[in-house]
């Protein structure tokens, strides 16, 4: 804490009075007290943003879903499990955010049924309805006045493709994508290698980079975003 | 590690000579790259059986699905993420060993098909076919020479009749059985309220306690039922 401290007093505060929301790690989505659905998100890259925002003075909160890592300091922290609480959290809050990083890795679908008890296994095969999820960051997109919006595109496939269509669709200002099939990006490794795609069609490459490095980053193209919008 | 050394040097050395192994943690079972069904597991308590059982005296091998805690210092740790790895993880081991307690919360079902690449969100519905796991502890059940087998029931109802049938259906020596609708009991916390059926009809009421407490308990009973048999 002392060491965070001082690295905060060093750190210039290009983003004091900036009100930051982000979110961070998977959801999960249960079929019933015991099982649930979810994806792979260590929530490194989000509580990396969520860290650096605050050395740059931006006062941050931090949604997060079930993680194993320790929240970054001085944050104010919101644990959700579900996307629909995650959605909720992130609402209640937007008109008093300037800046919403989504970070999490929402589950696309959730069970139609949650069980209230645990299901005996007796049947040979089972199945499972799934259903859409809300669309937090779509949402986010149409309901923004001048927030700046940032998402995330972990992709195995079409990574400029797919992010430039999520890019549009959800009315980011900048999309950072990555190929999580890629030795060293993705799930829970400390590096990654991105794309960061803006709305006005710029594209950067960031080679492989430490999670901390990336979010520094990002967080300086929010501040020039911020600045020209 | 100085402590658990001199915590070791402490411990009467009970279990020395025996080769047990633990699973513990959840299993992932993919649906694809990014997405799995998973079931809400610490590993707390499986973890803390390795750890009483080494500080013992006794030989221990962890095979664990993936967990947020450090595995306990001094025993072999075997990392798996699916049922089916850590069935052969453990089936390969078994002739070297003289206990086995299975903690592991083993996902009873896996898609039956796992995609290669991300699939896209699209359909409003999504359907996922899921087939049967296979039944690690059954299978040991069968195979067991003069092996102690030990068991773990999570329950929500029907405590007691679910634990019994699972014992005799299992062919287990011990089955430690906990209602984790209660308070203090189950995922995620340090506690728990347990009940210890044999295979000899006998039950003890294990009341709310530390897990590693309770794993001390379990030891013990392993080790009059390894005295006995």
């Amino acid at each position: 804490l002392l060491l965070e401290e001082a690295l905060a007093a060093l750190t210039p505060k290009k983003l004091a009075g900036t009100r930051i929301l982000v979110t961070a790690g998977p959801t999960q989505e249960e079929i019933d007290p015991v099982r649930f659905v979810s994806n792979h998100s260590s929530g490194k890259m989000g509580y990396a943003i969520a860290r650096q925002a605050r050395l740059r003075g931006a006062q941050v909160t931090l949604v997060t879903g079930p993680c194993a890592i320790a929240p970054p300091y001085g944050v104010e922290v919101v644990r959700v499990q579900s996307a629909a609480a995650m959605r909720e959290a992130v609402l209640a809050r937007l008109d008093q955010i300037d800046v919403v990083v989504k970070a999490a890795a929402v589950a696309d679908y959730r069970p139609k049924v949650r069980a209230g008890q645990k299901v005996k296994k007796g049947a040979e095969e089972i199945v499972i309805e799934l259903e859409k999820n809300p669309d937090i960051l779509g949402e986010l997109g149409r309901l923004k006045g001048k927030q700046v919006l940032v998402g995330f595109a972990a992709e195995t496939d079409d990574l400029v493709a797919n992010a430039k269509a999520k890019l549009t669709r959800k009315n980011l200002d900048l999309i950072v994508a990555n190929d999580v099939s890629q030795e060293g990006a993705g799930f829970n490794v400390d590096t990654n290698i991105a794309k960061l795609l803006f709305a006005d069609g710029r594209l950067e490459d960031v080679p492989l980079t430490g999670k901390q490095e990336l979010a520094g980053i990002i967080l300086d193209r929010i501040e020039q975003l911020r600045k020209a919008g």
